[in-house]
């Protein structure tokens, strides 16, 4: 089945935001067994546009569009569709109300404009979004499938997964399906993990082997033929095996979820809470582990002590740690241990998890940017305190003191 | 001048990389004048290198390739191209002996598929790579520019700024190049603010008008062409007003930066600091602050009171306000203003912001999913509480709920 991405949006075309959207898409066909031809990327005109799916209908059994369903006057893309396949454009009643309902209960008038999110082209398939307002469509115009998909990758990537990969999956007659499975990698870099199993990698047929890494984590797809889930885990089977003999005290999932979940389950089944005390992370860890549905059953919360006065007053530790000539200071091993065992007296949770550290750009303390100690207290249990020198920019460093705190106290919950 | 970006590349269509490339050709075409119409990507196969060529040629006046210069038999590009200009592959003398000299010097023995590499087409002007070995070409064929670049951004960004650009700009003959400005909005959707802006945008010739959303944030773009940036200002001068009339209670920014950015501003000018409360939320506002490099001069930290025992410990919320029969419960407007009055008198900061809500994905207190109240308190000044009814799913409402507690206390700020 050959597929081509069509990207819509001006913004595209001047450089304005990069198409992360085609690479998602191609990584997802790729792992349904959809060979990807080309990507296109055309503005918002009507003349270009039309041209673009012409030529796709003529090379293309697949066309999957991203961008233009918006409210805007320059959101074409369902418009130029429908005139092309001579279709109309029609309301979908259960995305009308949608809008309607949200502008009534927000008590913003709604113009005109907003209902064209709600339209779909005639005989077509609507694809739900959960997480905006603009209904997707999908339909099938001379032998070739049309996918329309709105721009925002939050809305397009869940709109794709739930009900686009089906649609497919049912329309790819002649081919073996392809069988999936994520494994998920925790506190080991892409190339580091690349290099442990450079000789699977190389020799690879069926099964194939895809690394790729994304936010501190890295993810391997394993990818087989198979007709059925039992036969594809079988043909997988040996090739686990030997990934998790390599490296099995970095895999933390056979599925594509983050660490924090893992971590939540862990303490769910456990029966204990989790508090955190963040400085350089300042927010971070909590907003991920509160990402997570149903954290607050296991997660009290925590406390952003970003200075010095928050860490000395909601946390007790002393000043002449944290200050002063021949001090320890805020980014100390010291710091973070006082930090992570006070959280636990202050929350009354079970694990105290702290992080402290120079995120950047400059130097703090005189110490290096990317320094970050980590604390885990535990009722009962020894603190212990990790040190990290990270690279990277402020975000990134961030980032992977987070999810480096995550990784480790996955560890602990998992051999406790 | 209307031009093309051809990358090619199998690893974009299987989505193993993203297409950095088009963002930085794109935005320096734009920067330059260079209207790009396409993008496309085409994979390492011959007869489609071949028809994407010729495409290209029937609608660009300009056709920018990236990759496919390498050593491997897969490096089909120049070869492919030569073929369809029909001119021969010579050697680019300067280019070979750079490569015979590196691996000389490193002892390694040189393959005859590295010459590949300083090969260049018949009658072109070679790019100079003076980060790697592939050598690009320039040249012009039935009125069309070809640039061949190669793959790597840290060798094509360079080899497209020294030489491409200049290359370029001496074949612009007539062309005006263009001058933007960003103009950041809060506090209203991406419809209502085009609606209010509908007559401008549908007359627009030049400056143009773009308005596109991203995170709770909408951005218009004005654009013109001018030959100085006090030309371009000037130009832009009478809509920006008009615009400023319409929405300036909205528009916090002129140029690319998130609204924390001048929230952060506004507390330094006045010298005053910011502690937050976050329950919804779960971090997520602060970690918007915090990355926001310098932004420890005013943010002193917050508290994560996502359990109610931490809204009760910590910030000394009545249990019998959060809980029980008849009380108004954690999601509140009570509980937001004892959070933010609280915060004031347990961190000692100038501004105590709270957000109490239900983020979903089940209601909470019979409460609905994305109501929420945010609560704004002040030294020496009576507490406000704003009350949002949000919808989305729990990241987007967790967003949108950070993100207006940062658009009413700019409000505050600017106003005060």
């Amino acid at each position: 089945m050959k597929a081509e991405i069509i990207a819509v949006g001006t913004e595209l075309l001047l450089g304005q935001i990069v198409n992360t959207n085609a690479q998602f898409l191609s990584r997802e066909c790729a792992a349904l067994g959809v060979d990807m031809y080309f990507q296109t990327v055309v503005g918002d005109n009507e003349q270009r546009l039309l041209d673009s799916f012409k030529l796709a209908v003529s090379r293309a059994d697949v066309v999957i569009c991203t961008g233009g369903l918006g409210p805007t006057q320059d959101d074409l893309t369902k418009d130029v569709l429908a005139a092309f396949v001579g279709r109309e454009l029609i309301v979908h009643e259960p995305s009308m109300k949608i809008i309607t309902d949200m502008f009534q209960s927000r008590g913003i008038h709604m113009v005109e404009s907003n209902r064209r999110q709600a339209m779909m082209i005639e005989g077509s398939d609507p694809l739900h979004n959960e997480t905006g307002l603009a209904v997707g469509v999908a339909f099938t115009y001379e032998g070739t499938h049309f996918i329309l998909l709105p721009g925002p990758p939050k809305e397009m990537k869940p709109m794709f997964t739930k009900y686009v990969a089906p649609w497919l999956r049912t329309r790819m007659t002649d081919e073996v399906p392809l069988y999936s499975k994520m494994l998920k990698f925790a506190g080991i870099g892409e190339s580091n993990l690349e290099h442990q199993l450079l000789d699977l990698i190389q020799a690879q047929t069926d099964p194939t082997i895809a690394p790729y890494a994304k936010e501190s984590e890295v993810t391997i797809r394993l990818t087989t033929r198979a007709q059925t889930a039992s036969e594809g885990e079988r043909n997988l089977q040996s090739i686990e095996l030997e990934i998790r003999k390599r490296l099995g005290e970095h895999l933390y999932a056979d599925q594509d979820v983050p660490i924090e979940t893992i971590v939540l389950q862990l303490l769910g089944e456990k029966n204990q809470t989790l508090a955190v005390a963040e400085s350089c992370t300042g927010g971070l860890l909590s907003d991920l582990i509160t990402a997570v549905p149903g954290s607050s059953q296991s997660f009290l919360g925590g406390i952003i002590c970003y200075s010095n006065a928050l860490k000395h007053k909601l946390l007790g530790v002393p000043m002449e740690v944290l200050e002063g000539e021949g001090s320890p200071g805020a980014v100390s091993s010291e710091t973070a241990t006082l930090l992570a065992e006070q959280l636990i007296i202050v929350t009354g949770s079970d694990f105290g998890l702290s992080v402290t550290g120079v995120a950047g750009p400059s130097p703090s303390e005189g110490k290096p940017v990317g320094l970050v100690y980590i604390g885990f207290a535990q009722k009962d249990a020894a603190t212990r305190v990790i040190t990290l020198q990270l690279s990277g920019n402020r975000e990134s460093i961030k980032q992977r003191a987070a999810k480096s705190a995550l990784y480790h106290l996955w560890k602990q919950l998992k051999d406790s």
